[in-house]
């Protein structure tokens, strides 16, 4: 029965007015700018002694700017007395650098866990890890939100005719299966290999797509090389329709022209990062998760179990 | 006897090229750029296992960005076995926010340091910190520096005729007494102050500077405000020539403008921050703080003292 209260940072406010807004609280009052030289500075501007302060924050572009931000709100929280201080990380940037895959290479995705947990963070709530095995980095409590409960229902509505859901690659292919779950749909995947050093990978198709409306499910989509070529390739196949869709739409680089010059018929993604003007095209529909966080966010205020969340 | 390696990142590759030279070594090779989303990636290049590494860089701006690369590449260089990390750091962001000055703000200037000290650095050698304090907000070895000799001994070699050290705030009066000891002179302070609420600042001189040249002694110079205003102040009330000198070049904003327009004939400076081309004016001399440094870091892996260049 401590007050609950919401903050946004820079990186996502339209996620957090309608958490806000979902949970029938205002955003605090906090002012998030840079003095002259780029320093962050931080000004909290209401009390928030003894409450339960929710902050939402996605690292996505610019990463090193919105993690600072994250890290030095903590700090601003923690010394004004915050009770617990939960992070809300619809995106969590670095997650891709989550292993030692080469020699000499840092683990990021483990150093930002420690440090939210230097600054002062209580708990996360996250969607979508890259991999799951994230959530071991951290020595707190960590709520693991999936989103394809959202992109399922999405395309349910659609009520298409012989579906089947396609994994682009095969770490993939977990996530593919709770989908087609969900459709009652079969899977394929996308065997992508080099048949020898030096020469062209190809795109050999796992399971029967020929005439069937093909669902690509991802986790990112970043520059789009995998998931176009992913699509063409389904098409040349045989299948009827591509439909591609993921959680974070991270979609840098030659990501929107590469989209748009592709089979894939429609994007569908949610939220988490938002898309800012210039990746408004035609082709994306942006599902949004506030439902889905603030209904996490209640519940652990009221302490009731999220896990029914989970899938 | 484990081998010394130095290592630089983007912040002030010319320094660290110095600095390796002038300890006779070669820079450690080390690849630090960005995916296509803005992620930092790092690789080191060279076995550092067992080695003493010292990795030389600026947290200036882009401050997050260049923190996150030191923070990232220590990850990467405790997990890849090195001995000591240990950080030239020769200026250190968000070092204004040294403290709680209004309610509710973050103490950035600590996060930094636990951020450091979580990442896995083992010491750190830094310039002319702000507050002195700072070091406090460690708790590992720290090598403080100071750049007034340099400063100092610049304006010695000009032997001008009746000098006075200005102090351009309250704040550094210290700082001024230093330098002022190196160059046998007297001092003075700028002591701004307003005299109603809404009433324009006045810049009342305390100390003799009629006739004399003026030189104003400050560790940062960010927007160029105070220490233009205080040159017209020294000029109006009678100094004969005014000259001004900092070690860390922040020169944000309006500071270029602010300095070619002012009554301050040359302004000496160290390159802790490199200028960057639209930075070279005629009226800014720079000076090389890579012998200190390199005298440090020889010392240090040598386990001698470093204090004989702490003054
Ligand atoms: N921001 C990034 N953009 C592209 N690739 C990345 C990024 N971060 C890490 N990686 C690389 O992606 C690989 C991990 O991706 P995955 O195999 O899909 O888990 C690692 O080998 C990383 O080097
Ligand atoms: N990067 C910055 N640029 C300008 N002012 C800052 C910066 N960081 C902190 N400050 C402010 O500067 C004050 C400290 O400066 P000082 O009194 O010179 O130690 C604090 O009140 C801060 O709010």
């Amino acid at each position: 029965d401590s007050t609950l209260k919401v903050f946004s940072l820079n990186s996502n406010p339209e996620l957090a007015r309608e958490i806000a807004e979902n949970i029938g609280t205002e955003l605090g009052k906090c002012t998030v700018t840079s003095f002259s030289d780029g320093e962050i500075q931080i000004n909290i501007d209401e009390s928030i002694r003894g409450c339960d302060v929710y902050v939402v924050q996605s690292t996505c572009a610019p990463v090193n700017q919105h993690l600072m931000e994250l890290l030095i709100m903590i700090d601003a929280l923690k010394r004004a007395s915050a009770r617990t201080i939960n992070i809300v990380m619809p995106y969590y940037g670095y997650a891709r650098q989550d292993r030692k895959a080469r020699a000499r290479e840092p683990i990021t995705a483990k150093l930002i866990a420690n440090l939210l947990e230097t600054a002062g963070a209580s708990r996360v709530i996250m969607l979508d890890l890259h991999a799951p095995q994230i959530q071991g980095f951290f020595d707190m409590p960590i709520d693991h939100l999936v989103g394809v409960p959202i992109l399922s229902d999405y395309f349910k509505s659609k009520n298409f005719e012989d579906v089947v859901i396609v994994s682009p690659d095969h770490g993939g292919v977990t996530r593919a299966r709770k989908m087609a779950d969900r459709l009652k749909a079969p899977i394929a995947i996308i065997d992508k290999r080099r048949p020898k050093p030096n020469v062209a990978e190809v795109m050999n198709i796992v399971g029967n797509i020929e005439g069937k409306t093909a669902i690509m499910i991802d986790d990112i989509i970043d520059t789009a090389g995998t998931i176009t070529l992913a699509a063409n390739a389904l098409v040349e196949n045989g299948a009827k329709n591509v439909y591609a869709c993921c959680t974070h739409p991270v979609l840098s680089g030659p990501a929107l022209e590469r989209i748009d010059n592709s089979k894939i018929k429609e994007l569908v993604v949610t939220n988490t990062i938002p898309l800012g003007e210039e990746k408004i095209i035609d082709k994306i529909t942006q599902l949004s998760v506030a439902p889905l966080i603030s209904e996490a966010i209640i519940r652990v205020h009221e302490r009731q179990s999220v896990s029914i969340l989970f899938d």
